[in-house]
């Protein structure tokens, strides 16, 4: 049995568990800063810039979605960038992503956004399987470029 | 002469023209719907979630970055993501697109933020050569997945 919810105050120790665990799945562990208290703050603040949205198997927390509010000068208005999509190994293969997926073009759909968007890694076919079934559709061609920390005051200087 | 600033209620008509521009390169400006009207309503909301800074070049707006507050989770916070630079063809190396990145590059510095990030075709080598010299770093290897419109209300039912 799987359920998704909007995260409430008191998940965030599970929220960072899995966004903490996709981190390192990815090789960006070592950076990983996030705290249950700090994305709680960022979570419930009044005009809340994330929204978090948690599945759980069995009463189980198994996965989770972290996105933003973005802006699309295209489409002339917000949308929903997906941060994190996170599931938990034990949990894989059950339809726990395909469920968060749904449930955040719920939370989209509702907020009026024209789209959802978000990145996957070209290796990992399975997930860009998923997100083709779903009617996404995929864009290449282009790099991430980023500017951080020392650099980033070095530039602004 | 080239001078950058914040937008200011009246920009919108000289910033939309250079987004449009910059849509239009990139052959998207079938679905540009981006108004002055609705990007001063959101540059200038109590809780924006964009930004905006024009360049001149001699008191003519030559062009332009709007940018939108971002997240991440692996930094455990907002970030600065940059939507569009713009510099309108006649204005080109002349340094105006290095002026608006240092300039963006001043808000993140004030605003706290660990990094800005932003996206480059792969193909526009004087856009990354540019950008590495500045000290950028490069990410590739993802794809974007976008659902939208008619695929993401399906998907959200």
């Amino acid at each position: 049995m799987i359920s998704v919810r909007e995260a409430k105050p008191g998940d965030g120790e599970a929220l960072v568990t899995m966004a903490r665990a996709l981190a390192e799945a990815h090789g960006m562990g070592e950076t990983f800063a996030l705290t249950p208290e700090a994305l709680e703050k960022d979570l419930f603040s009044p005009h809340a810039i994330i929204g978090a949205l948690i599945a759980h198997v069995d009463g189980v927390p198994a996965g989770s979605a972290i996105w933003h509010r973005s802006y699309s000068t295209n489409r002339g208005g917000e949308v929903m960038y997906l941060e994190d999509l996170s599931v938990l190994e034990s949990f894989r293969r059950r339809g726990v992503a395909k469920a968060l997926i749904k449930a955040c073009a719920g939370v989209a759909v509702r907020r009026g956004y024209r789209f959802m968007y978000w990145s996957v890694m070209e290796w990992n076919a399975g997930a860009r399987q998923l997100y083709s079934s779903l009617g996404a559709s995929e864009e290449s061609g282009f790099i991430t470029c980023r500017l951080k920390d020392d650099a980033l005051k070095a530039v602004a200087e």
